[in-house]
């Protein structure tokens, strides 16, 4: 018999003690299969234990189909091929994580996987910089003089809402942009979309309706869909969101929020004209309806200057401005902002504060170092002129395309161009052709809270230089061709769908 | 007359035109208080509107307490104090932000905030890396190093999960934890705390319950509180959790998680014992509940070598492991990470690409650098020297106090120290004598699901140097031979509380 040894003064209940080690005596090869177990009586009298504990260890060993039980018989152990536990042997993650399971491939991910098979891809999905303007070694030496002048305080904690130093500079560059705050109203978070996320938390309950604009930012909508809000969109044209149309709705509905992008909206590059913005404030105030201004894009002004955000027009402190430096600086460092009420900054700090804590103190300090430096106006330009260069290759480039009918308006700032592609192209053809020949972009029927049957794609002209951006727009060419020959197949779905920014 | 212009095209409706143009004229002063505006049926008669048009913006404007209609004198502008519009002039954000109203001061925020008024304050509070060991000098050499290596990609976007870089390097560092995982089952994180947040925010539903450690994490508490749970604390002695109160309730409930600091648990110190280690994850599997393990401080080691993480004794995939940087080298940086099966990755991953996308790209790069330089070995023995001897004089000087009954044991590892105060130590005494003397702790009662009656403090020796410890001692005997004397008040509540690392 194996040397069993049970204690009663150990935490762990007599019958574990006592099916580990029948198991690991099983498992180990110490016992045989074939070998019968003591009957439970005789066990239980010899270790001194109750029947029941002996019982308990036998049902577990027999779940687990280590062992068998025939009357007349006894319990024996069973062979190695049996030993298929009744419960499975890896625990079921799928139930104990609620909400949508996103990991699931989406019908987005898909989207985007399948273009991407191609080893030589050119890539007009991604909305980040160009890699080749950023500027790298200036950002060494601002590290070096940060950290000669902070020490260790560079590597150390910075308070929830931001390190002072950054948040008087954002009151500076929110002053650049026609928006006049005090420290305490702004918010440093780690990425804008980080403040969309906290935001919408604090704000949305399932069920609740929110206003967005037809098309938006697909991470809004991810966000929103997570949270179960209903997703009412308002279609945007060449002046924005129209605000004809949300007025009507606003007369029939309640919606916890308006979530605009009034700025080089993204996908589709729009321009909020200024009557309608003042407008949709003049709306949201009647209303009461809470305005979430997203303006990742403002910087990037290709033509002329851009407009001054809603947040400059807000004269009841119903607008929350949330901006990045990750479009126009460094999308590696995760820093963006928040420009709102002090209650809202409150609110929100606190949330923030059970979450991530506070932004990377390094990320903070070099782009407070980077901002009052002034070495952000020069920078721009900089990146303006490249992207301008860009925008208009990639023009250039679609109208050279012969024989196919796509349209799209130039957007006048910001990463995006946004084209439509006469429907009777096949979407799940298009999406195959393209990545057969190497190129992807970003499927606009994902940029919709409802499937709008139109078939668009979102073009970035940021992070691809000439040479390839001619060479994409051909394969895009020859895979809309052969798309529009294919036969039409149903559209996709819209759930789920992981943000490609 | 004023020049009004009323334009039918525009966006916005020809009454809020009305109302506008008229409200500034008013505010402006181009309209002085006591001028009488024209007759309803005049004025639209005047513009080309529907008298209905007029109506509305006289309403409006009477609303907002500019104007006043009398009956046979008309309407009349009212003079500069009566302009108290009926509608509030500030957006009213508290009845949009759901939730607790976490802004407000909760009453942790309040005892620490009470306690931090002295100028020449000596923290025992806060739970972080001492600056003075803060590798400073080797973190510019690694991002000099890192910049030469990645150029643009340092501040280029990282993918959600974490650089390859920093997975395949914690894949080691695991394996030196005696956990085997994958690159593909890491996940990293913005601190450790985020990865808390997001698997919290994906397993926990209002109502749920949840098990916890009695005293845990106050940041734990403060999620869990925020998403409804229902917080069962299982009591902590010096050997962990006591899993043989677990068993009991697990057999009566079905929680959806327990939460566990098994290694210098925060706040009290202890290690979970082998055979506890070993009954708990038994339980957990028997009764299916995922097992969310928290082990920020196994690095900090005191007295041998901590015990292998509960991660490492997981037949079943049914632990979720989370652990951070930011309490052995850099809690500026905010880099934490996750180890678990693959499909909690991709869950989390998906959540997480809608949240803060992904950990700073140059954070990631220099502890991937630090790591594969083998410098966290040098490191660790460096700050371990250091906190044991931080450890040795705070216990010193506790020892050392005369006529004042606190009672501790010494931690082998971690931050904290746990004292026992007499109950009869009033405890908001306890918190103002601490004030005015100058030293502050974590008031340890903040720690627990329910108020446990008892009064505890949590003493971080790891930011305070050896001087400036036995200085708050002194301090801390002065408070509480104070307190003593003091009556006996109510007890604090337990709502909210922002968390203090």
């Amino acid at each position: 018999m194996i040397p069993l040894k049970l204690e009663r003064d150990a935490p762990s209940p007599l019958y574990v003690q006592l099916t580990e080690q029948l198991r690991d005596a099983i498992t180990s090869g110490v016992l045989l299969p074939g070998t019968l177990l003591p009957a439970e009586r005789l066990l239980a009298g010899e270790l001194g234990v109750n029947r029941s504990t002996v019982l308990h260890a036998y049902r577990v060993l027999k779940e687990e189909g280590y062992v068998d039980a025939t009357v007349g018989r006894g319990t024996e152990i069973l062979p190695r091929e049996a030993w298929q536990p009744s419960m499975p042997d890896r625990f079921a993650w799928r139930a104990a994580l609620r909400g949508a399971w996103l990991g699931e491939p989406s019908s987005l991910i898909e989207d985007m996987l399948a273009m991407n098979q191609h080893r030589d891809i050119v890539s007009f999905g991604v909305g980040l910089p160009g890699r080749d303007v950023l500027p790298v070694t200036e950002f060494r030496a601002l590290v070096d003089g940060v950290a000669e002048r902070e020490r260790e305080a560079l590597l150390a904690e910075s308070p929830v809402e931001g390190l002072p130093r950054l948040r008087e500079a954002l009151v500076g560059l929110m002053a650049q942009r026609g928006v006049a705050c005090t420290a305490d109203e702004t918010l440093v978070l780690s990425g804008s979309q980080q403040g969309l996320d906290l935001l919408f938390r604090r704000m949305i309950q399932p069920g609740d309706t929110v206003i967005v604009e037809a098309p938006t930012y697909f991470g809004a909508l991810q966000l929103l869909r997570g949270l179960g809000a209903r997703i009412v969109g308002i279609p945007v044209d060449e002046q924005g969101m129209r605000t004809d149309i949300l007025a009507r709705v606003l007369e029939r509905q309640r919606p916890r929020a308006i979530y605009t992008l009034p700025t080089y909206q993204n996908p589709c590059g729009a321009v909020m004209s200024d009557a309608r913005r003042r407008h949709l404030l003049e709306l949201a105030w009647r209303h009461q309806v809470p305005v979430i201004e997203d303006d990742p894009y403002s910087e990037l002004a290709l033509d002329g200057e851009p407009p001054a955000p809603l947040k400059a027009l807000d004269r009841h402190g119903i607008v929350v401005y949330l901006s990045t430096f990750s479009k126009i600086l460094f999308p590696g460092l995760r820093i963006g902002w928040m420009v709102a009420p002090r209650e809202v900054v409150l609110s929100i700090t606190s949330i923030r504060a059970a979450t991530d804590l506070h932004a990377s103190t390094v990320g903070q300090n070099v782009l407070a170092a980077f901002l009052e430096n002034e070495r952000l106006a020069p920078h721009r330009e900089h990146v303006r002129a490249v992207y301008r260069q860009r925008r208009a290759c990639l023009i250039d480039a679609l109208s050279a395309l012969s024989g196919i009918e796509l349209r799209w308006s130039a957007p006048e700032g910001g990463f995006y161009l946004w084209c439509r592609v006469p429907d009777r192209v096949d979407r799940r053809a298009l999406l195959e052709y393209a990545a057969e020949q190497g190129v992807s972009f970003l499927p606009g029927w994902h940029c919709f809270p409802e499937d709008p049957g139109s078939t668009t794609m979102r073009l970035s002209f940021s992070v691809v230089d000439e040479v390839r951006i001619t060479e994409g727009v051909t394969r895009l060419g020859r895979a809309v061709r052969k798309a529009r020959q294919a036969p039409r197949s149903e559209p996709v779905s819209l759930q789920g769908g992981m943000p490609i920014v």
